[in-house]
């Protein structure tokens, strides 16, 4: 094997060289070329050619910006990171060097020590924003606190600057005004970039801090979910998104081309995930795409979303899986508090945060009381109605008042409002056996107790005026014993949405898909 | 909040009163209606109602069959499980208990003690296979190892046998004989179960031990592939399944309705894994589904399977990337063996299972250095040419023979049979920054340094000749400055499918889709 790989040792020292080579080539360069005087930074500024792998640097170390502090005073260091702004001003310019969500602030000025020429204070001020560059610099404890930038007490004090990939100097928007905080002022507003731009430009628009923070705690979301029902023993599975038939009547689904024939994209997974636990695995989860053809332009509807669904086997009663689900959201948002503060405190700092209220256990609401609840506050909702959009968020509003949460479940929906496949609840001929769960006062899960008997459910479709023929396989599936189970599916996109109380859901999708929407 | 919920205490009392009166009313059941003699038995078997969570039974605690051993000796426990078979003769019946992939033996004989009767014992006989029932039994040390089942050491002796969902009489598959072990004797081939048959019927298929243990083992790849990458910072992201357009000149792609316009399904999350990283998410993966329009029925080609993608920016060579998807591989063979022995153990009873063996660091091989291991082995394989299906297979067991590893990387493919937007070598014209990772002599990753700078990749779609009109949008994405970059992507089916060394990758979809099969 050894034949086959280079030693570290050989790699670098063939790199060394490369470097001195590619130093010498690049010195000679188009920016130095245009000045007359002589410059002393010659080859320590300008563009690299492109990084094409050919060994060049290989033994360089480079710092995190978010790192930069007392440990690393006084040192020369190397960075790669983005300048995010810079201003020459004669003999000096200041620029701002950004790393994800981390910036500092960068010094270069005219110096015969550390031999920076006028020539490279120039180019500097000339590099394109959001331009990658490496820069050599010196880290200095600063006079007084730099507010604009996240490292404050620290700064860098350059001495070569290199171009690794040049951004176009016209940018569809500004990184920087991209991350302006919300506000009311009708001056910031002018600047504000709305939401069409940010989506058509999403790549820059990502760039800002807060979407660095919000992507990373919706990656922790996934991350905590899977960890916590892993812990209680829950298999992942994985669900085809193609399928056959649509399952409740065919509206809404997408349908795609399939070879000579037509198949359709899965709203959901359940019927697979009811199968995993047909097939004895007991308590399975699955995260995946699902898909919704509606033509909703709402702030909360996607056409793709990533769905967290959970299907769970029980011995005897539904609110096994019901508290399971419970007790994994509080698991959630506790380990999204503890682990993810900075990121909440980043996105804080441009939309107006409010912390997320829950309790442990979670509140439990029968869905009457809901009604009652209603009621006293003058609404009018029928005892066998689902609740609307606007009642809904009144709940909320009305049960943060009383319990002092922003996360509770709502069981005991009526039988008339849920899916043929729900179970009746066995002392309520109204009642089902069935829950959906809120955030801030809108739903982010609907779940319920299925039914496991082939006859039962016949007899649920023919009084649902389905037909029976369309769903003669899902209703074959409980015929060779089934456990009794129950679950519910989540959207992701709605979790981080409503957990960080942002205002719509394309915030909380990296590259959203609405009706209007399919690119980039 | 205690107003809304029962305390536990509460519930237990109405759970015993409601288990009583449940007892009464089904011991008035049909199956004892049938005899006319007393029943010594009477309200200790017979068939549940349908469980609907009115609270019966909530204090009784089960034992899982798996757990059955020394602690339990002599005790009286509950067990849920699968009724695998039955016997009846005269005054005994021998039944075989399965709980996922363990199995136990029964024995419910006629017992004035225990309260036996004849007539239980014929009810048992007569519970059609795949049934779950609720038994109460004596766990008992045999006199000599039960062979049959998984546990040897102890069996049942039941005193209660109840149905908790019966499965019909006929089934479409036994699954003793789909767990059959596959062997080459003419008898037993006559009753093994056909690969279509299986999927047909897949929610039985999926009870043998064996498949039981094949989508545990899957779950695990999924949980090492993220944790390790997590644990070296690595985001997690989600990118769309529906696109607006093909990127690869619309070949091999299904073609979606969408709402009055026409999208398709994402062939891989490449696009926006790159995009991810010009957003400067650095370091990111992504699990999920991926389309292929391919008629293609081979052992080893889906039309849908899922995803492990990673892209990851670098600092000076792309090895960097290489070695980070070789590293992971590596660590995922390992958690496999530590983690996921019994699983293996359990496939292997069923499927000749040859180890997967590995070195550490993996062995990585340059794409010459292949072709003339392939002519020294007497194949005529071009310098610039793509390798051939059996090429790839021969050179497996070449390198197996060399090497000792069933894992290895083959670095530097010729620039001419990569995709327009792999980085060129920049020290071989003819060569590529591209990379294959193969498992037991099948390409189970493709990956390369991807081109970070528009003219280049411009150049390179022109050479192509890739209508430029087309990509912009693509092209458009690297001209905000993008660090340098590399990436793979993984089909999580063949990896299981290889790791086990199955000879069909449908045997580790849970259910598959090829240009044949969208159901069930």
């Amino acid at each position: 094997m050894e034949g086959d790989v280079p030693s570290k040792k050989a790699a670098k020292k063939a790199a060394k060289a490369a470097e001195k080579q590619q130093k010498k080539a690049e010195h000679k360069g188009p920016v130095q070329a245009q000045n007359d005087e002589p410059d002393i930074s010659e080859g320590k500024y300008g563009t690299y050619k492109l990084i094409q792998s050919d060994g060049s640097y290989m033994e360089r170390e480079y710092v995190d910006v978010k790192d930069m502090g007392e440990e690393f005073a006084g040192q020369n260091v190397w960075v790669r990171a983005r300048l995010q702004t810079s201003r020459a001003k004669g003999k000096q310019c200041f620029a701002v060097l950004r790393q994800n969500s981390a910036t500092i602030q960068l010094l270069i000025s005219v110096n015969d020590v550390r031999e920076v020429s006028k020539q490279m204070v120039k180019f500097t001020g000339n590099i394109s924003k959001e331009s990658i560059v490496d820069v050599q610099a010196t880290v200095v404890k600063t006079a007084s606190p730099v507010e604009s930038c996240t490292i404050k007490d620290y700064e860098l004090f350059a001495s070569e600057i290199w171009i690794v990939s040049a951004a176009k100097t016209q940018l569809p928007l500004q990184v920087e005004d991209a991350a302006r905080p919300e506000t009311d002022d009708p001056e910031a507003l002018k600047i504000r970039v709305n939401q069409d731009t940010r989506l058509d430009n999403r790549i820059l628009d990502l760039r800002t801090p807060a979407n660095q923070a919000i992507f990373r705690l919706e990656a922790g979301v996934c991350r905590l979910f899977r960890d916590i029902l892993t812990k209680k023993g829950f298999v992942e599975i994985h669900t085809p998104k193609i399928i056959s038939a649509a399952s409740e009547g065919g509206a809404n689904v997408f349908t795609v081309s399939y070879f000579k024939s037509n198949a359709y994209l899965a709203q959901s997974p359940q019927l697979y995930k009811q199968m995993a636990i047909a097939a004895d695995f007991d308590k399975v989860f699955t995260i995946g795409a699902v898909f919704r053809a509606e033509d909703s332009n709402t702030h909360r509807h996607l056409t793709e979303f990533v769905g967290l669904d959970i299907e769970m086997s029980f011995k005897h009663h539904y609110h096994e899986v019901m508290e399971t689900i419970g007790q994994t959201f509080t698991d959630i948002f506790r380990g999204l508090q503890e682990e993810f503060a900075s990121e909440i405190l980043t996105v804080g700092q441009q939309f107006k945060v409010e912390p997320f209220k829950f309790l442990d256990p979670p509140l439990r609401l029968e869905f009457p009381r809901a009604i009652q609840m209603l009621k006293e506050a003058g609404v009018t909702v029928g005892e066998e109605d689902d609740l609307s959009t606007p009642d809904e968020k009144l709940l909320g509003r009305l049960v943060k008042a009383k319990y002092d949460t922003d996360f509770y479940i709502l069981d005991k929906y009526p039988l008339a409002v849920r899916p043929f496949y729900t179970m009746p609840d066995p002392n309520n001929e109204k009642a089902s056996n069935s829950y959906d769960m809120f955030m801030r006062g809108e739903e982010i899960l609907s779940g319920a107790q299925r039914i496991h008997d082939p006859e039962v459910l016949t007899q649920r479709a023919l009084h649902h005026g389905i037909d029976i023929s369309k769903i003669a396989a899902y209703i074959e599936s409980f015929s060779f014993g089934c456990p009794p189970h129950a679950g519910g599916g989540i959207g992701l996109e709605r979790v981080v949405m409503l957990y960080l109380g942002l205002d719509n859901i394309r915030k909380t999708s990296m590259f959203p898909r609405d009706p209007k929407r399919v690119t980039p």
